[in-house]
């Protein structure tokens, strides 16, 4: 397939690449910013552009992967182009390309991705929509060609599996910061607790989350919690603490009373 | 060395095995429950007790392994023995034992301990303290019989770095059960999430997790937090939402001022 990759941020980069190495052949690269459109077109045989006017109307695909808030002002400035319009986001409904494209849909990697990590594709898992059903088939296909997890799923769905994202990896990824900032101003590397942060990653592959909960607020230990609370400086975090532990008692009850 | 373990909860019963495994000889179990008691026995070579009285003083090791809340009442019903009393509590001072022993300590593994689950202990980070260097030497021998990562820590840092294990392990678990019970309201299965959840905890072994940091809150995308914010119904969850939001924001912007 011919695909035209419009951004190079982290999503854009990691999709490109695996596109490039599934066979695919990648047109061109678009980004606002000269270095990063040419770093990430020379690393998949494309042409690097900053001018949209110059995006050539031949490519099967064009991939969408700007910020959220960029996306409508990009579309806007888009040429008249063949093929299918895409974008990669989790949170914005595919009819964004409806006033300027009959072909269009979503094609969203739940994954957090990185520069300087390279996560398999493989096992990403895909979800995809189409604005009928050859789009919804031709973008089936080509996520095959990427990983053995794809799905195809509504707009409305996929917004609430993001917001499960943001708390999975964006929200617990803040709390390894906190610690850290915890422990770093003890002295203490930030490595002795990578063994319970792998083990508690770990544990979910095989039992459920509330089944798999241990720590203070689960056992009811208010005086550990008083002190916890007393250890820690920010009002904010303070705050956090204490919601996090009610939460986790309250989700208790919920599911004692269910079982 | 001969070993009585006092409980019979996830981590004595993790701990009782490993040094079982690692050669030592467990003289005892003790636990309220006779059934827990003899289950652990059991599979220790153990005898199992329910009476603290019947508790034999020959041991070179004691180690109280109950609820923090409980610690001092079963302190206070120990028989004199000799050898050393430690407990293995994140959050509890050593002196508990100093009304009743000279020689006391803790033997704190930073881990989380489920049943049905065998974490390899050689790689647990051991954070040991004793009353005097001998009883400190002692028990930093048993922790290298047990894991390559052995740390003497005094009480109030050892606190310091429980709090931390509870916002990176408790805390992340439980952002993990919230995260479940938005996607299994919608048929999603949990299963979806656990690449990204793995991707998340690895990328923090090659980076620091500020530097992990991805998502609409340190892209500063509004209009995703907005949506998500009508997406929750409960309110607690809202609360949380929005506070660990502003916190991602907060924790950037000092850490963009440091560099």
């Amino acid at each position: 397939m011919k695909i035209t990759v419009i951004g190079s941020g982290n999503v854009a980069t990691h999709l490109a690449r695996a596109l490039f190495e599934a066979g695919h052949t990648i047109l061109q690269i678009w980004s606002r910013s000269p270095g990063h459109a040419s770093d990430l077109a020379r690393r998949v045989g494309a042409a690097p552009l900053t001018d949209t006017g110059k995006i050539s109307p031949d490519a099967d695909l064009y991939i969408f992967s700007v910020k959220d808030d960029a996306l409508p002002e990009v579309i806007g400035r888009m040429p008249e182009t063949g093929g299918v319009w895409v974008h990669t986001a989790g949170s914005l409904s595919m009819e964004l390309f409806a006033s300027r494209k009959a072909d269009y849909g979503v094609f969203y990697p739940l994954q957090t991705f990185s520069r300087n990590r390279e996560p398999s594709f493989e096992a990403i898992p895909l979800f995809i929509e189409g604005s009928n059903p050859e789009t919804g088939a031709m973008l089936e296909e080509l996520a095959a060609s990427l990983s053995r997890c794809v799905y195809r799923m509504p707009g409305e769905k996929r917004m609430r599996l993001h917001l499960a994202a943001v708390f999975a990896c964006n929200f617990v990824n803040h709390l390894y910061a906190l610690s850290a900032e915890i422990i770093e101003k003890e002295d203490i590397p930030f490595e002795v607790l990578l063994p319970l942060i792998g083990e508690t990653a770990a544990k979910v592959t095989d039992m459920a989350p509330v089944a798999a909960q241990t720590g203070p607020a689960i056992r009811g230990d208010e005086s550990v919690m008083r002190k916890h609370l007393t250890l820690i400086g920010d009002a904010r975090t303070r705050e956090i603490y204490r919601l996090l532990s009610e939460s986790i008692a309250e989700l208790t009850k919920r599911n004692l009373l269910l079982t």
